[in-house]
């Protein structure tokens, strides 16, 4: 089979294009690119190419010149970009990310410019086997050691925004560097010679002369094996994915846009490899910018899971904390605004009035009427201490001045009905184990200083019913859930 | 903590003893079986220390008085062996090989002795990381870079068949090389330094000296990364397994000691890991020998159950070979005897005579009853043409002679019933879709030369009932499922 064969076949297998789309390719100059564009264009595909003249050496612009040269002889259009690369390292950033990511942006450029929503590259499998073996020193988890894909969307990719709904697409990934050289010797092109290749300051340089040498000594297919390990891992990854998907729904929870929790026991009785590939899908969802998420953080998560006790906190990464609740856990960022869609929760601490009769409306659809019953004779017996969860009748009598909702105030008590003592709002929430974050936002109903309802949990007993009273003032809570009477 | 408290708890964490429970303690004199020893017996536990002299310097006598000495400081007993490893190697087995393989043969030879079922050994964090660096050198899939477990069992261990029943425990699996030799240091205990240790024509002490320092130019943390990848892949093989055991039954069937089937559609419908998972385990049923099964080995067979042809062959590995049936593909040696379950098969190729009323016994609980029915009148019209695939009924009178049971022979041919022409025996099995291996224990009910049933397929028209038919001779095939009427 011809190496343009096998390409095609890739092509196909692998549906990275359809017949005839129109493609930007990246051509450096250099003998992978060189074979990638001439594969493409030998197979039909219309291509616009795109080269970014890094700047990094005089002579650079040489080299695009070429590269336009070469695109000309094919009757193709050749777009030329430059940037000073080493403009754009620092800040953490290495010069062949900087470059990496300048070269992406470039391509992702003239593709947006003519219209075109998929942008090849000529990565071989020697490629692949160095970024499997890269990521594999860095410590990747599995879904990093799967390398390359042949197509990626590139919908995600941090610093490239433009990229929305483009993909990139590797046909040549199964050619060794050796076969696309071999193959523009017997197509009579000349590749220029990429210096900074050999310029092992670059970690990957270092990889590809120096450490694979090394480590054929130790096993001369090496390379196969980092390629096979990518292509295991790959299946590993997706497999992950799925079984991720499928738990999702029982057992992570959005609690507003900033938070998320997680059901501890049903997280607990996945196999230790979905829990660990839910946690990164979980830091991923709220830190999507976050490249490496380290092992021992996810470790770290899974410990605290399964042992921390409620209240406990623990950073995370990226400013992301974890937190027990009471059967969950919860990731946010200290301070975010987290939505309880269970429990109700006000929608700002802003103080408002209850009109009577009325309806405010709190968060996540929950919602408080207000009422006023006048008691028939017979029914006042009934009355007396009359709470529920959902509501709470007081004597309307005892209640002078309006009714206001508001949240919790430090120093808040309040003498549960049927109690002798008052006790702290505070200690109440303790007591019923309500979330420490949902606490700062409950609804408390107060009139003057007297707190007449912590809202579904308890009400106060000094404007209780009593037997003698004639007109009950009703507060009524009624969740998303609940239907309407 | 203490280095003590930290192998405490290790061990109950990951429940490798039971408290007072004795065991075997592989001690070379090195600071990590040292630290090991003195461990153990701190936390209690009653310790036998077995030691093998490897002879493979002059010297190494004196290393194991110097460890009977150590022992008897403890108060606990050792036992010495002696073994020429170096005539142990040889066959494709490094010296390393050997010697590893005469120590645990040693160790469990020990452990039967003294009816003592667990055997602990001082490997390390250290330790963890080179394997898991030699196996990612090597190749090995998700299992073989998982590493060395906190605990394994020995049972399915080669070249031990007394290890059934043992465990081999590793209690210092988390601590460092650096901790057990600082625990010696503290401790005043004087470990023997193993001079083979640093000879680096030994793979693993190459690993050690040179590979990972050169490794740690690109990752200081490299042994944490190996350690790490080597739990992750635990997780991995652990999900994998308990996939595997879930999909098994409703994909693998055993047909005979040496042969499995897959079936295809399924299998199909698994993930890509599931599937390379279920191969594995597939070859490792059927070769449990074999130590590495090579991801290309895994490769072909799962393109070959994608698109292999039916009645295709390839060979697989350690003389398996994979063939595709119908529904089916068909691991085995070839030449194996191969069960059907599903499908009605002689127990042997010799020729039985079937008595008139009798039955006989086929394999996996299949039977074929032999009797005689006098028709009356009314009923004669009824049996002509009479046939199902567990009942064909003849006219007796057109019998002559004995009914025999036997294999298809070549140049077997048929008249189907209802039919005008003969047909090859061989012939009606492909147009049935008989898998291959199934065809040559193939019941056929002959008299003389003339083919009466290809037991369940076709009965031959010459002997067929007719409206004059006075006696019908019944056969019928009943499989292991069928109720007993």
């Amino acid at each position: 089979m011809t190496i343009t064969q096998q390409v095609a076949n890739f092509i196909y297998k692998e549906h990275l294009l359809e017949p005839h789309q129109t493609v930007v390719a990246g051509v450096s100059g250099g003998p992978d690119s060189l074979c990638l564009l001439d594969c493409l264009h030998a197979l039909g595909y219309p291509v616009v190419v795109g080269h970014l003249d890094h700047q990094l050496r005089p002579g650079s612009g040489d080299e695009a010149k070429y590269v336009e040269k070469i695109a000309d002889s094919y009757g193709v259009k050749a777009i030329i970009g430059q940037e000073n690369v080493r403009a754009l390292c620092g800040g953490g950033k290495s010069l062949e990310e900087a470059a990496r990511l300048a070269r992406y942006r470039f391509l992702v450029h003239v593709a947006k410019t003519h219209r075109i929503s998929v942008i090849a590259t000529g990565h071989t499998a020697d490629d692949q086997a160095e970024t499997v073996l890269m990521h594999f020193l860095r410590g990747a988890g599995p879904s990093g050691l799967r390398g390359m894909l042949p197509a990626t969307k590139m919908d995600t990719w941090r610093g490239i925004p433009d990229a929305i709904g483009m993909t990139l697409v590797r046909p040549l990934l199964n050619l060794t560097r050796d076969e696309t050289q071999a193959y523009c010797n017997a197509r009579g092109l000349s590749p220029v010679v990429d210096h900074s290749n050999l310029d092992t300051t670059f970690l990957r340089n270092r990889l590809r002369h120096e450490l694979l040498p090394e480590l054929e000594t130790y096993n001369p297919g090496i390379r196969n094996v980092l390629i096979r390990m990518g292509q295991v891992m790959a299946g590993e990854a997706s497999l992950l994915e799925g079984l991720v998907a499928k738990a999702w729904d029982t057992i992570v929870n959005e609690v507003g846009d900033e938070a998320l929790t997680i059901e501890i026991a049903p997280f607990l009785s996945q196999s230790i490899s979905v829990q660990r590939a839910l946690v990164r899908t979980v830091i991923d969802r709220m830190r999507p910018t976050l490249r490496d998420v380290g092992f021992e953080t996810v470790e770290r998560a899974l410990d605290f899971i399964e042992e921390g006790a409620r209240g406990k906190r623990l950073p995370l990464t990226g400013g992301l904390e974890i937190m027990r609740l009471q059967d969950e856990v919860l990731i946010s960022f200290p301070g975010a605004a987290i939505a309880f869609p269970h429990l109700p929760q006000l929608t700002s601490s802003k103080e408002r009035t209850l009109e009577i009769p009325g309806k405010l409306q709190l968060a996540q659809g929950w919602s408080l009427f207000v009422d006023e019953k006048r008691l028939p004779q017979s029914d006042r017996d009934d009355f007396v201490y009359s709470e529920t969860a959902m509501k709470a009748s007081f004597d309307a009598m005892s209640i002078h001045g309006p009714l206001i909702l508001r949240p919790p105030r430090q120093g808040d008590r309040i003498r549960p009905l049927g109690m002798q003592g008052r006790m702290k709002v505070a200690d109440l929430f303790i007591n019923e184990q309500i979330p420490q974050p949902a606490r700062a936002n409950w609804p408390v109903v107060a009139c003057d200083d007297l707190i007449l309802w912590v809202v579904g949990l308890r009400m106060c007993h000094e404007a209780r019913l009593k037997p003698e009273s004639e007109v009950a003032l009703v507060l009524h809570l009624r969740s998303s859930q609940e239907e309407v009477p």
